[in-house]
């Protein structure tokens, strides 16, 4: 295995998610070198034991494997490439990179390409989990990798940060397949809001409803285990005003994800109902629930009409 | 049990699936009075035993618990409510009549008024599982009924002909039921469809994605149970070029109902993925698809420019 | 021609429109016999000369020219048709029937056959032009009418009422004018309304963008008469918060008929445009805007994230 | 006018478009210095009298003001910013930059600024017109400029290529007027096909369909002068088989640049018709009619349904 005794790994970006997980990498026994812009976040990682980079150029040279957890497309492209404080400029050869952002593919192809010319493996391994599975190293990772050899080496780094590290193909392919389910979950939400708000109207018991659609084809993890309709489960954002969970903002951020990828697909690909579940995701955040967890999509749509 | 030795009950709606459940009823041990407009669908469950009723009026005479099998709204409203032919002219007091038509709740509410003015107790029942089921007698039931005993009544019959008999509340809950859960089906499918074409355009593998999405929150019976995209599952449609299955011009006309129950309650009630699912479902009618597979709306989204 | 000296005209319906409408009648020098469920409103016109029926029966039983203003289908169809009170079973033969009302075109139709059964013409002409224009007799009345001859007749009459009275077909082509008419507007308004939120996004100067669309191929009535955005006109309903103008939910209205009746035309017609825009106006009554002018959904599309 | 005797102008492009404008110029009394990366294009422009630059940077240093007619975003990028062979490469201080491509507001202004730090004037032009109005210069161009006087310069010059050019604010401007007006145009569009099949399933005649739009609400460039329902009007593609015009795929590629537009604005815009319009567009190009004019739109939406 790839892991030695008191290996250094660089870790980038130490966000909500990303503190968290090199906290994890450190309890795995690795070093940290560390950098961010938010020279706080820097120094709080410093008191877990890790150690700074100035730069990510500087973390590149200090390590041969480099975790990656930065906002979206602008962030990866800059703190990979720039000619001077980019990872790329400081990689010693044959290192591993490891981001765990999420962005389009067509983004980490780019990057991959650029490692690959200056000897470098690029892997992307977006997540899922949100910062609670950060803290308590539950994530899901999906991968997306050159070789199973890169997979392999990725996946004994990654257990330790997570509990499911997915082979998803080629670079970029880590990117798709956490597009593609979101997309697909954005949708379904907003199939089983419109069900119950149905339902609501024409005077159907909810939980009689969640009972037929969960055990009929209408059944979807939307409605069996996140279920938007207040009253019906407990432990979900619905039954406690749709706080927690995740943000109608983030999944707007990733359906304009899958969007623009459609969009830029060669043959151009339309998403008619994923383009219009980002609509309704983002007049959520122009009306004001933009914060709340995107099963208040439910409220949204069985509003009923004030004067 | 209500059901006696010898027991007659009515039938009218000899139709793809009537027929079938005509038949069941039959095997059951019962005896049937039947009426169909068409007079050859009569004459075939006649040699299987069943009597014949002139009118819909004749046959509710000859029965006290009835069964009805019919297309939509306006074929219910006349065997139901005409004044000379319907069933409610011909109806003993205290009969059972039992819809197993899907058709708007608010029709099946006001035929269920109009029985109980002249002493009968109406019942709606719609189903589930197709021609298959009619004939195996797998069917589900989505049951409104205006009281515990009369569904227990209409449960007694109905498991004969199905394999499950489910009690969704007062009368046209059951249309209520089906019509909802169809709305999540119609939509969630959708959801499956556009992932799936979004993956393959990045180059992700079906197999891959269909295993993320199903062990994910993207989860849904349209992508564990009937997925959309060939290659990924046996013995579903999209196996065999969409054939079989539940065509798009039935998914249309279930959605069609949807938006209608959505547009006439009060308050007024907006569907946006509903209603466009709708129009993708018509869409694929109006280009050549109708009697397709509803899931061949994968192959619609996905399709490569042509020429 | 029909008009007589102190020729009788029937007028059901005494509504915000119907009852200045109807003192238009007594205006062009014809007497009115009157009837409405509201007594108030027909003691109201009373005081201006009418006369009172006691049933749509009875007033047509009073004139050979009845003029109905309904609010919707339900109440076509039972003040037409109702066995004992209904304007068929008083109308002496020979009679001409004016409905003003905006229903589906099917519902015209229905009525329409069963006067000709009963010998009379029915013709539909609903109106456009507000309750101003109903004050100010400046009403734009759309016909559907079996002839020429009663086409002929009826504009005759409706003259006296508006200003413009056009000849669409046979009956129920004037409510299909109507909601044809609707349908193009609630769409093309929407268009607007994107086109400037964007603009305004972009940071384009409204009354640039204004210009350049209303010189341009983007150029619609919404923009060149009735600009959504404010600070592009005087003396619109963006110009006054609003107000005045054509309200949503009365859109919506309009929308949910063209709706209905592309769902039920054989073909089956999907208008995915006009089904999102119906959703649009619908989400806005639903909450908060209901009674604001239409072009109130720049507004509502263009609205900043509030927390 | 400031125009000199001889004066020399750069044109980077010279595609379908750039091709007729380059020649216009020539026209006009100017001398050109060309470049294309399809060597034959090159060679066919210097057959009317233009010099040949070897790249965008060796163009760039041979004239003062520039010209660029390029296809989209990237191409923009590169042939602005390349570190060696790009216009900024090569460009003299002083130069106006006149960029008539379509593309992002935010690539025009990342362009802009990089001009303005290396001493040149950037100025976004992008056009109306077509191919037949770039041949006989009667194109529109929406111009985004930094001051009155940099707008003065453009316009003495393009006023060569076309017939009107419309002041539309700081730089990127002219971008998003071009945007916001496609963004209507496709909408209404869509307005008025739908209208249309609605009324053509209702039985409606087309030309009084039209008539009645043309004198209301409904009025609209595209129901008036462009009309999308064969039978309606002579000389527009609708009469001709959907030939000519503007292509359903760039009417997909403009509303995809808006849509994107949108998306990355700050707050994030959300564009619910317009995507779908997109969707719409994008969709006919799946089936085969992306070549067609985008009032084909009609056909695709009034399809009757087959087998």
């Amino acid at each position: 295995m790839a892991s030695s005794e008191a290996e250094t790994v660089g870790f980038i970006g130490l966000g909500n998610m990303g503190a968290h997980m090199a906290r994890n990498v450190l309890k795995s026994g690795r070093k940290v070198v560390a950098f961010d812009v938010n020279p706080s976040a820097l120094d709080d990682l410093s008191k877990s034991g890790a150690s700074q980079g100035a730069s990510p150029a500087e973390v590149a040279a200090a390590a041969t494997t480099i975790i990656t957890m930065l906002p979206s497309n602008p962030h990866v492209l800059k703190v990979y490439l720039d000619a001077t404080t980019g990872v790329l400029a400081g990689a010693k050869s044959g290192s591993l990179l490891i981001d765990c952002s999420t962005c389009e593919p067509a983004v980490s192809q780019q990057v991959a390409a650029a490692a690959k010319e200056s000897g470098s493996t690029y892997v992307d391994a977006p997540v899922s989990g949100g910062t609670i599975g950060a803290e308590q190293a539950t994530l899901t990772f999906m991968v997306g990798a050159p070789s199973e050899a890169s997979f392999k080496q990725t996946e004994d780094l990654l257990q330790h940060l997570g509990k499911k590290v997915v082979y998803c193909g080629d670079v970029g392919m880590g990117q798709g397949a956490k597009l593609c389910n979101n997309l697909v979950l954005g949708i379904s939400m907003a199939a089983v809001c419109e069900g119950h708000a149905l339902g609501s109207r024409l005077g159907l018991d909810p939980k009689v409803l969640a009972d037929i659609l969960n055990t009929s084809s209408g059944r979807c993890w939307s409605s069996d285990t996140y279920n938007p309709c207040p009253g019906v489960m407990e432990g979900v954002p619905s039954a406690r005003g749709y706080t927690g969970g995740f943000a109608c903002d983030l999944m707007a951020k990733d359906l304009g994800l899958a969007a623009a990828a459609a969009n830029s697909a060669k043959p151009r690909l339309g998403l008619p109902m994923g383009g219009l579940a980002l609509q309704l995701y983002t007049l959520m955040g122009q009306h004001g629930s933009g914060g709340k967890d995107f099963s208040a999509l439910f409220q949204f749509l069985s509003q009923e009409p004030k004067a």
